[in-house]
């Protein structure tokens, strides 16, 4: 009989679009900082280009909403969460327009986030 | 003022994970033959595996449901929906793990399925 897993099973190397949702991100100390909270794709590439992410304990005044390059979302299979070098201070410093939690980022708008996260700080 | 787009905007290049449901699937010919029910993403690399698919007009039999590997459905910004190369017969013929809705396929399955797709017919 061919093995399959549910859908929810934490450890499985798969996961549903649909389950990000929710999944914790943590910091490089392990300490967590904020959930996903949606997806965001490129239609024609196929790659998956950031994560709109809340951040909670992280920040001082109440959740923020970040738009977060996925190249900066490393699985941690541990720890069953992403974790990020991103730091507090890049957050606070982070361009107004990948605050927003309703919008999709203009492609150059993405262009400059991509840019603020690799610069130096 | 930064320009922002409305997240359902069909000719912009993003579109979040959470609205690819319903995304028409065209066949070679431009013929409508699917929707999109939602993508699965491998944890660690972060790419999509590959997108749960309901094909509708295309089999005579009611509606299936198959696991089809990213890689074979290509975003057409005319269309406005991706494209597959893949035939009727491909799917007629596709091994039963992969037309399950609610499971996650193993590592193995997945493996099998895109080698599945890849061969020759």
């Amino acid at each position: 009989m061919t093995e399959t897993h549910s859908a929810s099973a934490p450890t499985h190397p798969l996961i549903e679009s649909d389950r990000v949702e929710g999944t914790v991100v943590y910091d490089v100390n392990g300490k967590q900082i904020g959930t996903i909270k949606r997806l965001v794709i490129e239609k024609v590439s196929g790659n998956i280009a950031y994560a709109v992410t809340s951040f909670r304990a992280f920040l001082g005044a109440g959740s923020e909403t970040h738009a977060i390059p996925w190249d900066y979302l490393h699985y941690d299979l541990k720890l069953q969460g992403y974790r990020t070098t991103i730091t507090e201070d890049q957050l606070r410093n982070a361009p107004e327009f990948s605050r927003r939690d309703d919008y999709l980022l203009s492609g150059r708008d993405w262009e400059l986030l991509a840019e603020y996260y690799a610069g130096p700080l």
